[in-house]
C-alpha cells in the first residue's frame, strides 16, 4: 500500500445557535505511506455527540476548541488496514479519537483494541463507549441504590438510555423525559423504564409530579435550564443531582439559571458535576459490568445510524433537533470489510 | 411566685420584601403559675437570624411558617427562675427555642443546660449555637482541608465569621466578602482573614479574582444570586460549594439563578445543601472543638447586641440592611440577675 484518499469533515466556521451545514465542509486528504510505528485505520463508525458543540465555540473550556479549517475529531471505531507497528495487525478492531474522517494514521498508543464479540462495533461509541461510561459514572458518583426514584432528562439520548437501563438493573424506579411519543414508547418497551413521557405534551412539572407523586431521589440531568428547575421542585429531601449535561443551552448564549436553587439548601440536596474523563481509572470495572449486561441481553445499545461521511454534519445537527433515539452514529462503510482486506 | 408579665413579639402580618416595623407587634402575656414538671425561664438574650424571614412567608418549607397573631420563636438563652421539675434548678443557664419573649414556661425537655464558663452567654446563640454549628458543619460537609482556598460570602455574618475563622484554624487561605469597609477591616483584624473586601466597592468577580488569582477550592455560600454566579466563575476544577444560605433573595420573589451553572459540569463541581438540623448527632463533637477554640482565645464570637425586646424587630430587620457584624442578638435584661433571684 502506498497512499489512500480519505474524506474528512472540517470546521468551516464557528456556529451561532444551532449549527448549519454551512459550518462544515467535506474535504479529501491523501494519507500515507506509513512510517515505522504507524498504523493505517479505516473507520467503520464515527460518533457525533452533543459535547462537540462546545468545542465549536472559541474560548477556554475543559477541552480545547476545534480549529477552523482543521478536521473535527471525536470517537471512532475502525479496523487496522496496514501496520508498521508490532502492537497492531491488519483486521484488529480499534477505537480512536480520530473520527470525522474515513481513514486515519495513528500510533498504537492512540488506538485502543476492542473485541469483536459485541456487535455491531458501534457499541463502542455508545453503551460500551464514552456515553455508556458517562451513564455508569453518573449513577456511581451519587451512589444510586435499589429503591431510589431516578428521573432522567434527555432519557432517550446516548447517555440517558443507558443510565435508565442501568438504574433499572440496580433496582430503581426509573422515569424519563424525552421529546417525542415515539421515543417515550421506546424507553418503556425497549429499555424497561417505569414511566417515560414526552415533555412537549404538557407542563414538565405536572408530568413529573404525576410520574413521581412522592418526589424523586436522583435526577440525572442531561438538559439543564427549565428541566433542572422542575426537577429541583420535585426532589425529595437529601436528593442527589448528577450534573451531566445541559443540551437545552448548548446552542444559546448563557441564559438565567433556575430560580429555585434555594431548594439546594431547604432540601439539603447534593449536585455533582460529571465529566467521564475523571473516571478513566475505573474503565475496566465499567467495561466488565456493562459488557456483561450487553452480552447477556440485559442492556440494549439503542442507536440511530446515519450512512456516509457526507451525512455526518447532518447527523450532528440532528442531535439538537431530537433526531436520534439512543446513540447517534455515522456508518462510514457500506459493509464491514473482512479483516485484512480493503 | 404566682405569675409574671412577659412581653413578647408577635407576627402582625406577613412581610412583603424586607420586613417593616408594621409586621410586628409587641404584646404582653401573663405566665404562670407553674404546673408540675414545668420551669420558668427568664430569657437573657434572644436571637434574630436571617432564616426566620422564610418562616414569615406562608407555605411549606423545611420548617412550618410562623402564624399571624402568635409570638415568634427562635433561639434564646436564659436562666431558670423557678422550677417544679427536678432536672432544673433556679440559676441554671439554659438554651431554648422560645425566643422573642422575655420569659417562657417550658418542660425540661425543651431546655438545654449550658455552662456559664464561656461568657457572655449570648455565645450560645452565636459561635457555640446554631450559626457556629452551621459554620462547622458546612466546612465538614465538603471536607475542607489545609491548603484549600476558601471564599465566604456574607463573611461578617454569624455563620461566615465563624466559618472563616475555623477555615483559618484548619490551615486554609480565607477570603471573605462583606458589605462595608468597616466589616472587611474587622474580618482581617479580628478574625484573621487573609483577604476581606467590600463587595459594594467594585465588580465582585474582579475583586474575587484579585484575591484568588488561581481560583477558589471551596465556596461557602450565604448569599446566592449574583454572588454564587461570580463564585462559579472563580471555582477551580473539582471545587466544592456549600449551599448554606441565600440572603440576597430572602425578601424577594424568586429570581433567575446563575447563568453559568454549566460550570458544575465543566469543572466537575460539587454543591451540597446544608441545614444544621441534620448534624445534631455530631453536636458534642462541635461543642467540644469550638468550645475549646473559644476558651483558648483562638476563635472570637463576633456579635452585635441590641438592647430590649422593644428593639427586637428592628434588630431582625437590620439583618437585611447589613447592620450586624457577627451574630445579631437582643439583650433582654439590663444586667444578668443573680442565680435564684428575680
Amino acid at each position: 500500500m502506498t497512499t489512500v484518499i480519505s474524506r474528512e469533515i472540517r470546521l468551516a466556521s464557528r456556529p451561532t445557535g444551532i449549527p448549519t451545514a454551512a459550518n462544515f465542509v467535506l474535504a479529501s486528504r491523501e494519507l500515507g505511506p506509513l512510517q515505522d510505528h504507524e498504523v493505517l485505520v479505516r473507520n467503520l463508525f464515527m460518533s457525533v455527540d452533543p459535547y462537540m458543540r462546545g468545542r465549536m465555540n472559541e474560548g477556554k473550556s475543559y477541552i480545547p476548541p476545534f480549529e477552523i479549517g482543521k478536521p473535527l475529531s471525536g470517537a471512532a471505531v475502525g479496523e487496522v488496514i496496514e501496520s508498521r507497528a508490532p502492537e497492531c495487525k491488519p483486521g484488529d478492531a480499534v477505537v480512536s479519537s480520530l473520527g470525522w474522517r474515513e481513514y486515519c494514521i495513528a500510533s498504537p498508543q492512540e488506538l485502543k483494541p476492542v473485541s469483536r464479540e459485541v456487535q455491531p462495533l458501534s457499541v463502542y461509541l455508545g453503551a460500551l463507549g464514552m456515553p455508556g461510561m458517562t451513564a455508569w459514572a453518573g449513577l456511581h458518583c451519587v451512589d444510586v441504590k435499589a429503591g431510589d426514584v431516578v428521573y432522567l432528562s434527555g432519557a432517550a439520548g446516548a447517555v440517558g438510555s443507558v443510565a435508565g437501563q442501568l438504574a433499572k438493573l440496580y433496582g430503581c424506579r426509573v422515569i424519563g423525559s424525552t421529546g417525542s411519543d415515539e421515543k417515550a414508547e421506546t424507553l418503556r418497551r425497549e429499555c424497561g423504564f417505569d414511566v417515560a413521557f414526552n415533555y412537549k405534551k404538557g407542563p414538565l412539572l405536572d408530568q413529573l409530579n404525576a410520574a413521581a407523586p412522592d418526589g424523586i431521589d436522583v435526577y440525572f440531568d442531561n438538559v439543564g435550564g427549565e428541566t433542572l428547575e422542575a426537577a429541583l421542585t420535585a426532589m425529595r429531601v437529601h436528593g442527589r443531582i448528577i450534573a451531566c449535561g445541559g443540551i437545552s443551552g448548548y446552542n444559546d448564549p448563557p441564559r438565567p439559571g433556575p430560580s429555585n436553587l434555594m431548594y439546594m439548601v431547604a432540601k439539603r440536596l447534593t449536585m455533582k458535576g460529571l465529566l467521564v474523563g475523571d473516571w478513566q481509572d475505573r474503565k475496566d470495572e465499567f467495561e466488565k459490568e456493562v459488557g456483561g449486561y450487553l452480552r447477556s441481553g440485559k442492556l440494549k445499545n439503542l442507536a440511530t445510524t446515519v450512512e456516509g461521511i457526507d451525512n455526518a454534519a447532518d447527523a450532528f445537527i440532528g442531535l439538537f433537533r431530537g433526531k436520534n433515539i439512543g446513540k447517534m452514529v455515522v456508518k462510514l462503510v457500506a459493509k464491514e470489510t473482512e479483516p485484512g482486506k480493503m
